[in-house]
């Protein structure tokens, strides 16, 4: 398949050609920027969804019912689901094909798993990236599901159109911990598994947290919803205030989306220049023999940083 | 104080300079790279051990005991507790307040809170000068703990001389999630809460999979330890496995301290290119206004990115 017609069959919808250009940029063969540039032209009508609260929150499930809900309602749907990379199985918790099952033959619907892979912002890129291929391809909502309390997760999902935090009843100290990291980034707030006990409790401690927190008028105060994804309740009045939020937050809508742009810009300018490091401005093993001067007390970091970025940036 | 006063008095062991010190190279001032180039010759002698685990899991409660019982043979301990920064309070969870008042009075233990922030290794580059400054005033031990999945956090434990993980008996979903992503990490498993209904099968989980990965011969097989931090119950143990694994792993130990050189320089190398991105290559603006093109869809992100890059390395 040339570059065209990948192109062309991913903007057709094409599952197969969709999940190989998915695979061109998770992988950074020299093919994504390319096709990156070719499709970008042609995204921007979805809303990107990102989800996030600890392991066994019950996000997979939730996701699968909006997705269903979406479905029912005409729209396409495309799930990215970001899973701590297994060092046994070398790839993601879940499987693509676990998902993909129960929607088999639905060309409406595309699921993605991605492990979390590298550092540096990679998982923000690879999953940006993704989601510019689904939108090329005409869905309409795409939902992002990470796990964690991990700055680069937070990442992922404080870059979506909209962001879902979910936790769920826990013992306390377990619930504090993790609001407190992801306090900051939830414009929707879910208590799932609201038939477990704790869950009053649970929700009241995130309505606490949130009267701390100042709210200039007129701007959105995120609400806190409970859910049982198992039993599909409350997943409408979820999706009525995702969109809710998608139809007021204008102007923030735009602050997201710039913000998306920055982070991605970023990121891959430095990846960018760590590549050209290696390939244009220092010698095989150099930054090796750097190290271990470093390793060996001869040379402090800073000074061996600064050594390079002399030579980078000689000239300037 | 001048610089030379706070190096003498960090290298004497005072509490005071340590903090400000620390407060230095945290917030990144200008004084960060020279006060770090001037302690590095002196650091090198401590252990540095990593403990990571879900939130709540103990592992606060267990760094202490480890605290305690290295102090009682002698040692002097240094904590660095990385804590999920509250959007709320603006600072750690866990304040170093708090954690101090038991130990106040005792110079041979110094404990330090650290916010999660930033990201694009921000994390490892204040813990790891963190760790200098410690190192060079003298402290045997170093204990850092994180909270989490998040790779940034992950970085911050591997990079250490010993890492330990710790779980807890749960529900069976949450440790399964927690283990993938952090099984590889790990020197020394921990279970702690281990009167907790749970415990043989967490334990038995962990087994399972450590199973699973085939072991050089002669290779270190992480122990999977059970521990009460509450109680003290198992501290003992796993403090005996945390020299066990320092005493045997000497070309594992080498690898380690020279990861961890690499990650630093590299991540000092990324900060120091945007900053000069900043000072020297692009005019006020520049880079906001290539973003905003990206978020019109007017340019795509890869190329901004190689635009940006261009410039810098104009010449290479």
């Amino acid at each position: 398949m040339t570059r065209d017609d990948l192109i062309a069959r991913v903007r057709a919808g094409d599952p197969r050609a969709i999940a190989r250009a998915i695979s061109l940029v998770e992988n950074e063969t020299s093919d994504a920027a390319p096709l990156i540039a070719a499709l970008h032209p042609h995204a921007g009508r979805s809303w990107l969804v990102g989800l996030t609260g600890p392991p066994g929150a019950g996000k997979s499930t939730l996701v699968d019912r909006l997705a269903s809900r979406w479905r029912a309602q005409g729209h396409r749907v495309g799930i990215i689901a970001v899973d701590p990379t297994s060092p046994f199985t070398g790839g993601a918790l879940l499987g693509d094909r676990v998902r993909m099952q129960q929607h088999a033959g639905d060309r409406g619907l595309f699921i993605r798993s991605m492990a979390t892979r590298g550092h540096l912002g990679g998982l923000a890129r690879a999953t940006g990236d993704a989601a510019i291929v689904l939108d090329a391809a005409g869905f309409e909502r795409i939902l992002i599901e990470t796990v964690g309390v991990g700055q680069d997760e937070v990442d992922v999902v404080r870059a979506a159109d909209v962001s879902v935090v979910v936790l769920v009843p826990g013992t306390g100290d377990e619930v504090q911990a993790l609001k407190a990291g992801l306090m900051e980034i939830a414009d929707v707030y879910v208590i799932n598994k609201a038939d477990r006990d704790g869950a009053d409790r649970a929700a009241a401690d995130v309505e606490a947290m949130l009267a701390l927190h100042p709210l200039a008028s007129g701007a959105w105060r995120p609400p806190v919803l409970r859910t049982t994804a198992t039993s599909g309740e409350g997943v409408e009045a979820l999706a009525t205030a995702i969109e809710a939020f998608r139809a007021q937050a204008g102007a923030l809508a735009e602050a997201r989306r710039r913000e998306r742009a920055a982070l991605r810009v970023r990121d891959l300018l430095i990846r960018g220049f760590l590549a050209r490091l290696d390939e244009a401005v220092l010698h095989p093993g150099e930054f090796d023999a750097l190290v271990e001067r470093v390793a060996r007390r001869d040379l402090d970091p800073h000074a061996a940083a600064a050594l390079v970025l002399a030579r980078a940036l000689a000239g300037r």
